[in-house]
C-alpha cells in the first residue's frame, strides 16, 4: 500500500507555513538594518518579507482545521523539507540586490547559512551592503537555533544517529515522549545560545571590532557557522584577544548545549565526567599542542603565534566553524594531512557543529577496541560502557550505520566532484568542508579561496551535501528509501 | 599474572623453524636459476640458502621434543612472526648480490614480495639478474599460497575478521576444529593454485613471451602480487592478447580459491549463488564499463583499447595486483578518483587479493540498508542475509571493526607520511597500496613510479602496514593489546 495518502500533508504545511512567518521577521530585521544604514536593499527585503510573510500566514490560515497528531513520518518530511524551504525565499534578496549573479549561487550560499557551514561563493564580501551581510549572518544564527532543538529534542524522537544517548539526560527530553516539555526546554537552551551570544558581542566590542562586525561575528561564531564580513576572515582582525576571545567561543559553541545548562545550575560533576566533553577538549589540546610545537620549530613564527595559529584553526575546523586567520595549505603536509581529519571528526552532539561528532567518532573507537578484546576472550561478557552506562547494541549499530553512510557519502561526493573536473584535492576538500558544514576545505577550496569556480553542478551537489550532513544524514536518507513510503 | 610463561615458546620456535626449511627450498630453486644463466649471484644463493636451511633446521631440531599441542594465543605469534621472518632471510640474496643499496630497501622488496603487495623501490629492474628476479617473484607466489591456507584455514581458526562466514562451507574446514582435516584441504587448494599457474605460464608462453618472464609473471599473477620482469610493467607486452589472458588471471586469482574447487566439482550453483563472487564481478563490470566509455569519449583511443586499458586496471587494482598498462593518474580526476576506491574494496575473501575484501564491503552496506529499514519499523525483526544464511550480529561488529580499523590505520598512516615529508596524494596515495597489498598508489608512488625515494623510516612504516593488510590487522594488532598478555 502507498502510504502516500495518509500522511497528514496538512500538518506538514502548517508546520512550514510557521516557520515561514518566523523566517519572515528576521528578514524584517534585516530591513531594518538596511534602512538604518540608508541602503538600496531595503525594498528586497521588503519585498522577501512580504513574499515570505504571505506565502507562510495562507499556509497556516488555510491549514487551520488541519489535525494535530503527526507521526515519524511527517517528522522527517517537515524536517528535511524545511531547510529547502527557508534557502529558497532566503535566497531571494541576494538575487534581487545583485550581490549574487545567479539562483544557484545565492541558493548555495543561503543554503549553507542555514546549515551554519559557511562555504561561500563570495568574492567581494566588503563590496556588500550592511544589510545583505547582516542577513547572510541571521541565516547561521537561526540555523544555529535550529540545529540545537533539532538535535536535542526533535531528532531524538525520530530515532537517528544515536542521538537518543546523551538527550534522554535533559529533563523533559525522552526519546519516547516529544510533546510535554519540549517548548520549555527548547527555550532554556535559547536562553544559553542567546546569552552567549550577546558576552560575545560586548567582547568584540570591547576589543575594538565595530558594533556591527561584533554583531555578525557573534551570530556566526555561536552557530559555528562562520561567515565573516571580511573576505579574509577572522585574518583581518590581527588583534590577538579578538582571535582569542573568538576561539573561546567557537570551543563553547562546540560543546553541547546541555553542559552549560548543567553548569549553570552548578552541576559541575555532570560537566567533567562527560566523556564527550572530555574526548572533545582531549582533542583540542593534542592537536593544538602538536600542531603549535611544529609550527614552532618549522617556520620563523614566534611561540605565541604559533599557538594562536594552531589553537585557532583546530578549534575552527574541529568545532566545523570555518573561520580563518591562517592557511593551513601553506603548512607541511602533516599538519594539512591533520587539518583533514579534524574535518570529519566535527563537534560534539547537541551542539551546532557539524561533522561525524565527537560521541560518534568516542563510540566508534571504543567498540573497535572493545572488538580486539573479545577476540583475546571470546567467551567473555564485555559491556561497552559511555559515560557510566551500558550502551545497547542497537545504538552501536545505528553509529555504525550513521559512519559508514557518511564515508560512503563523502566518497560519492568526491568522485562526483571529479567528474565535474575538479582534481583530487579539491574534490574531497569540497566534499568534507560541505558534508561537514565547515566551509573552507583543501585545494581550490581551500581557507583563502571561495566556491564560486564550481560549476553549477557542483554547487547543487554540495548544497544537498550540506543538508545532509545538517540534518545527521538519515533524516533525508530515509525520505529516499522505498520502505520509507511503503506500510 | 603475565602470559609470557605459559606461552608454548618452543612449537613457536618449531614452527617457524620448519617454515624457514621450507624458505630455503625455494632459495635452492632461486639458486639453480641464477646456475642456469650462468649468474655470479649463485654464490648469495648459496649463502643465504645454508644460512637459512642451518638457522631454520636447528630450530626444528633442538625443539624436537615440544608439546604439539598450542592454542590461540601461540597461534597468532606465530602468524605475525612468519612474514617477518622471512622477509628477514629472503633480503639477504638482494643485499649480498648488490641489486639493492641498503637493508631497508631490501627488506621493504621483500616484505612486499612475501605479502603479494609489489610495491618496489627498483628503478632499474631489467639490469638484475634473473635469479634475483626469479627470486622475487618466487617471494610472491609463496606468499600467495601462505595466504590462500592462512584465510581458510588459519585465520578462521583464530576467529580473525569475520571469515569464518565462508570457510565454514569447505570440507574439513570448520572455525572450531583446525586440526582434523587441514593438510587435505590445503593441498586441495594449492593444486588449484599451481594448477592455474601451469595454465598461465602456457598461455603466455603461446602468446610470445619468454618462458622465464611466462614464469615469472604467472608466479605474480595468481598470487595477485604484481611484480615484473619489466620497469614498464605489462605495459612492456604490447600484444592484447598477453593482456587480456594476465587480466583474465588476475581476476581469477581474486576469487575464493573454495569456489574454483566448487567449479571443479561441476557444483556451479554454489558459485554463481554466492554473493561474494556476484558482487566482485558486478563492481568488476561496472567499473570496467565505465571507465570504457569515459575513456572512448574523452581521450582518442581507438575503442578496443580503451575496454583493455580500463578492464586491465580495473582488475589489476581491485584484485590488489598492482600490474600496469596504462597510467591512471593521467586520466580524467573522476577516472583516478574511481581507482581510488577500487583501492579500498580489494579481492574476495579466500583470494590472494588483499584490502577490505569484498565480502566486508558487501556486510557494511548491507547492515547500513538494513540499519535504515529499522529506522523506519524500528519493532520490526528484520535479520541480514548473505548467501541465504542470517549473519549473527558479532559477526557484522567483527566486521565494522575490521573496517574502522583499515580506516584508522589509514589515516594514521598517511599522517605519518605526511610527517615525514610527502605531499597529501602521495601519503595517501603510499599507505592505500601498502595497506591494501596493492602496489601502486598515487601521486609520486603512482603505477609509473617507484618507492625508492620514500625515506627509509617511512620505508619501514610501510612495510609494517603491507604485514597489517596482509594479515587482516588484528591478527597482529591484537598481539600488541594489554589484554592480550594478561590472563
Amino acid at each position: 500500500m502507498n502510504i502516500y495518502s495518509i500522511i497528514n500533508k496538512k500538518i506538514i504545511f502548517r508546520l512550514l507555513g510557521l516557520l515561514l512567518v518566523l523566517e519572515s521577521f528576521f528578514l524584517f530585521l534585516s530591513l531594518i538594518v538596511s534602512a538604518i544604514y540608508n541602503e538600496e536593499c531595503y525594498k528586497d527585503f521588503l519585498i522577501t518579507f512580504l513574499i515570505t510573510f504571505v506565502v507562510g500566514g495562507s499556509a497556516v490560515f488555510f491549514t487551520r482545521k488541519a489535525k494535530k497528531d503527526f507521526g515519524k513520518r511527517e517528522g522527517y518530511i517537515i524536517v528535511s523539507l524545511v531547510w529547502v524551504v527557508f534557502s529558497l525565499f532566503g535566497a531571494i534578496p541576494f538575487v534581487l540586490s545583485g550581490s549574487m549573479s545567479s539562483f544557484t549561487d545565492a541558493f548555495f550560499e543561503t543554503m549553507s547559512g542555514f546549515t551554519t557551514t559557511g562555504a561561500s561563493i563570495l568574492n567581494n564580501i566588503e563590496s556588500l551592503p550592511h544589510g545583505i551581510l547582516f542577513w547572510r549572518s541571521i541565516t547561521q544564527w537561526m540555523g544555529g537555533m535550529g540545529i540545537i532543538v533539532l538535535s536535542l529534542a526533535i531528532l531524538p524522537f525520530l530515532g537517528v544517529g544515536g542521538v537518543q544517548l546523551f538527550s534522554a539526560e535533559v529533563p523533559g527530553l525522552s526519546p519516547d515522549k516529544m510533546h510535554p516539555r519540549v517548548r520549555e526546554t527548547a527555550q532554556r537552551l535559547w536562553i544559553i545560545y542567546v546569552g552567549f551570544t550577546a558576552i560575545e558581542i560586548l567582547l568584540l566590542w570591547i576589543g575594538g571590532m565595530t558594533f556591527f562586525d561584533a554583531i555578525n561575528h557573534s551570530f556566526t561564531t555561536m552557530a559555528t557557522g562562520g561567515y565573516s564580513t571580511k573576505q579574509a576572515s577572522i585574518a583581518y582582525f590581527t588583534s590577538p584577544y579578538i582571535q582569542y576571545v573568538i576561539t573561546l567561543f567557537m570551543f563553547i559553541a562546540g560543546v553541547n548545549f546541555t553542559l552549560p545548562y548543567f553548569a549553570f545550575k552548578r552541576d559541575f560533576n555532570k560537566v567533567l565526567k562527560n566523556e564527550e566533553f572530555k574526548t572533545y577538549l582531549t582533542i583540542t589540546i593534542l592537536f593544538t599542542l602538536f600542531i603549535s610545537i611544529v609550527l614552532f620549530f618549522t617556520t620563523n613564527l614566534p611561540a605565541e603565534q604559533s599557538f594562536r595559529d594552531s589553537v585557532f584553526q583546530v578549534v575552527s575546523i574541529l568545532t566545523t566553524t570555518g573561520y580563518v586567520t591562517a592557511d593551513y595549505l601553506l603548512w607541511a603536509p602533516l599538519l594539512t594531512a591533520l587539518i583533514f581529519v579534524l574535518m570529519f571528526i566535527g563537534g560534539s552532539s547537541g551542539s551546532t557543529g557539524g561533522g561525524i561528532k565527537v560521541i560518534r567518532v568516542l563510540i566508534i573507537l571504543k567498540n573497535s577496541y572493545f572488538e580486539l578484546k573479545r577476540l583475546i576472550h571470546p567467551k567473555a561478557i564485555i559491556p561497552m560502557r559511555v559515560n557510566g552506562k551500558a550502551i545497547p547494541q542497537p545504538l552501536v549499530n545505528n553509529v555504525i550505520a550513521f559512519v559508514v553512510f557518511y564515508l560512503l557519502i563523502f566518497l560519492t561526493g568526491s568522485v562526483i566532484m571529479a567528474g565535474l573536473g575538479l582534481d583530487m584535492e579539491s574534490s574531497m576538500g569540497s566534499v568534507a568542508a560541505t558534508l561537514g558544514n565547515i566551509g573552507p576545505g583543501l585545494g581550490s577550496v581551500g581557507p583563502v579561496e571561495n566556491f564560486s569556480h564550481i560549476p553549477d553542478a557542483g554547487k547543487w551537489v554540495l548544497s544537498f551535501l550540506m543538508l545532509l550532513g545538517r540534518l545527521e544524514l538519515f533524516t533525508v536518507l530515509i525520505i529516499f528509501a522505498p520502505s520509507f513510503w511503503s506500510k
